[in-house]
């Protein structure tokens, strides 16, 4: 799973486009966005921001309809494409009990699905426990796919409201995302978004810096590692300890640590105080540094230092509804 | 329960209404519907396929509330329902949980959650496992009601859609329903929506030539064949092989034909290879054809025909939308 | 848990306001409501009982989305919500499985979930098993939260639609609140909707006097009484027997009696008809009296007494939307 992992976010892709945002017509994997598509998706998201009630932007998508396709749950991540689709006056109808959908035949194909679904509403928001689907859902060439999540693939819209964030929140100190050095922490072995977070930073940005840190036994795969090499613009280190490099780090993006990864108790013990946000570590961070993590979280970053400028995490979360607002409207509206 | 099914497909109701769409304040069954309003609502479905966003009909239901309340699961009917309340404008409240609703009572009547949603709802759209329980929903008098299925009893919604299909499909080639030559595949002696579609065409069309092709252990039941015997515009015959009746077709609606129908699995792998849509049954169907079915589909009929003009059912899929559409601007703007 | 529910109706509230519904920031807890906040709520329910579609009051919420983060299901106060900021423009994204919300973590907070939930939505309708998990909600001041029900906590909204629906039934009669004796009945123990009742209609109106008509076994609590007590404006008395006091109430509230609170089925069945409305009840009552009930009902109120215009209960069911679309609008317009 590792491996199919791999490919899921490493590999490019057939599908891919280079001519701009205006070619998109559909989300199904972080690689199909390139700088110059990045750098407009954020433009159209800063202008989602300012969305006021009552306007024709708030309007934008009425009479429109999306519909949330969900084979698993994933409350968060409905809840925010549908309030993105509610923001700009389009209306959805959803499902977080896809697997029904074909259940009285017991067998119906996704394409089939996708197909009858396309009757009803003008983009889809598919989330799947299968790898792979989101693109043969695009490949049908019906309605517009969203990608919210297939299985251990890719969930495109995290990646790419983590680079938002990333850029945003370092504007507000006269920087770009270029130059920065970003330290992945937690499970990194299987975490999926940092995973995708790393590749889209080392694809399309300059003199970046990542630094994996992780406990040994969930270390950074080496497929990742072998991507960041082959990119002109980054480079990587490694590192078990939190501690050691905080003081480097213009963006901490923390993931949790999985208790069950650990052979014993006391290893794990041992292991999760090194990657705990606390004030110790938030007075070694640089005053320009960014927070953030995917969320939930546990006890990896301490409630105590949420009101902390740098803390973005909640900052971050919100960016993810102009994202989606921001997709939805290149798609629908293009 | 073939009988009970009988009588929801067959018998006429007290409620039955001949003075047209205006007169129509819930939909519950089938046999509501006669010739005259038949043509209304597949004129005002037609005006559905060309709502544009931002405009008077596509906000015509603003401020309105529908409710679907479904007492068993069925994503599909649901998405199109809400779909379509969606175009015109209108919001929905939903619930698939809809047993819950009188759970903590432990029996609450259906009147009275029936009652209690008119209070939040301008419309009701009522799934449910017992037969005739959108009758009795009606039949309070309250906000109007769509069946959306009541166990074996009805599903007019997909009757409606059907010949909505079967008309704008022979249109395109100059013909009208009246007249044509429908084969109804599957298994017969179970399937609500061939029931249903044979019931609505002998009743209200001329000239209509229905062919029944089932194995012998799932054949239409005798109460339709009478059914259609008293309609002096209807004609039947039976068949157990699809290759003998296809170049016959103006018409085929296609069914599943459910394994466990069967004594021995070799009989139901016999009988199966009549019963599927291939590229040799396309070579046999008249150039102007109709290929339907009520999905999903399983191998009845081969992906490799889909792009055949012929083949309907996707569109098929999609008038479900419009004919909702127009269902609802009629119960809820009249 | 009769004590703790005993602290959550009677208990006064530090986030308190008496400076009017201007200052109302979330609803959390019956007591936060004082006399000129329910006179001034009332008036823009009423308001609320004409909206029209397409006006200005119908669209006011344009551009808004409520979130409705269900932890037990409770369909009938969701879609009353949900229609409610429907009927005023708003958008709604809604779970009924907001426990999945933090499972992935294992152990998200409630503050967390609250948080991220306001990054998508404007206002939050909460239904939470904790008690006291609504005025923890409010506390994060990030989006309004609107308690649908915490446990054994309160149910706010519920209280309020009583006490409006009391209002304006007896408003047909040129009567006030003020000065009605209201008989509450049922298991008195343990409802949470009588108890918190009794509670408002004590602490905010004048000469009312209350009876307490249950079975011994599930008597009004003493911690109800002794809040009356403290009242200058409420009396209060207790009776076992429906009919004894049937002829003075101006209002009835009823309430199941539930079986598993006797200790014998023949104890039971002698309780359980000392509180049935039935047309010998009705006969007794006063002819402006008011028949309320929380629903759903049993057999406590006999169906066949339904259209005596005395009968309220559908009538305050409706209530409930026209309070919470006061409410969304107090919320999110002031």
């Amino acid at each position: 799973s590792c491996c199919s992992g791999a490919r899921g976010v490493v590999a490019s892709s057939s599908l891919s486009s280079s001519s701009g945002l205006a070619s998109l017509s559909s989300v199904y994997e972080a690689q199909q966005f390139d700088r110059q598509m990045l750098d407009e998706l954020f433009e159209v998201a800063q202008v989602m921001e300012n969305v006021q009630p009552n306007t024709e932007l708030s309007t934008c998508l009425q009479g429109k309809v999306m519909a949330t396709l969900f084979y698993e749950p994933s409350t968060r991540t409905r809840l925010s494409f549908e309030s993105a689709m509610s923001k700009l006056g389009g209306a959805v109808v959803s499902t977080e009990n896809a697997r029904e959908f074909s259940s009285a035949a017991k067998g119906e194909t996704l394409e089939d699905s996708i197909r009858t679904v396309s009757g009803y509403a003008d983009v889809i928001v598919l989330r799947h426990f299968v790898e792979g689907s989101a693109r043969r859902a695009a490949l049908v060439n019906a309605a517009p796919v969203l990608n919210a999540g297939d299985g251990p693939g890719q969930h495109p819209t995290q990646a790419l409201l983590d680079v938002y964030t990333i850029g945003k929140e370092r504007r507000q100190h006269g920087l770009g995302i270029d130059g920065a050095t970003v330290a992945l922490v937690g499970d990194l072995a299987n975490g999926r978004t940092a995973r995708s977070l790393a590749t889209m930073l080392a694809r399309n940005y300059e003199n970046m810096h990542l630094i994996f840190v992780a406990p040994d036994v969930v270390r950074m795969g080496d497929d990742i590692k072998a991507y960041v090499d082959e990119q002109p613009g980054c480079t990587w280190e490694e590192s078990t300890d939190l501690n050691e490099v905080a003081s480097r780090c213009d963006v901490l993006y923390m993931t949790r640590v999985q208790k069950e990864r650990f052979e014993s108790p006391s290893d794990y013990e041992l292991a999760k105080g090194k990657y705990i946000v606390d004030a110790s570590i938030m007075d070694l961070l640089p005053s320009h540094a960014v927070v953030m993590h995917p969320l939930p979280r546990l006890d990896e970053i301490a409630a105590a230092v949420d009101d902390d400028p740098r803390c973005a995490y909640f900052r971050q979360a919100k960016n993810g509804l102009h994202i989606r607002m921001a997709l939805l409207k290149v798609l629908l509206l293009q």
